[in-house]
């Protein structure tokens, strides 16, 4: 996700068009970024430590985003390791 | 998220670029979006429920897009409706 300090014009867009479509209940909106990352077999740790270098160095740009959440995910026909980034 | 059926280049040029920067270990890369929706006070089922509406019918292209999760996450300062959409 964008840093706090950051402008976010996307989910400012967004936060202005909600209201005018019936959901007045959302005070700020911001939006980001999300990277699945699938791997074979198993997630292990060292898919999610490489999974979180790779966030952090190359998946987002650390000047003006923060990665929030790097997170293993099963899936029905494949296990991944899961990046909801930036 | 793109729909498994989608093309994603953003992903696969990511995919691509990932084994260049020693990144071996991940078969596959796909991007997509999440928003951050922020409200006053507790998170509520009522809360959840417009998010996910608003995810499906507002910030999503359904054509296209899968709505992959809606959760709601404590935040330090606030608390969100978190929408880790498409």
């Amino acid at each position: 996700m964008l840093k706090p300090e950051i402008l976010d014009p996307q989910g400012q867009a967004v936060s202005g068009a909600l209201p005018r479509l019936g959901f007045e209940q959302f005070r700020e909106v911001r939006q980001g970024k999300r990277f699945v990352l699938t791997v074979d077999g198993e997630v292990t740790e060292e898919h999610l430590a490489a999974a979180a270098e790779a966030a952090e160095k190359l998946l987002s740009n650390p000047v003006i985003e923060d990665v929030v959440s790097v997170r293993a995910q099963q899936d029905v026909d494949s296990v991944r390791a899961e990046d909801p980034d930036q």
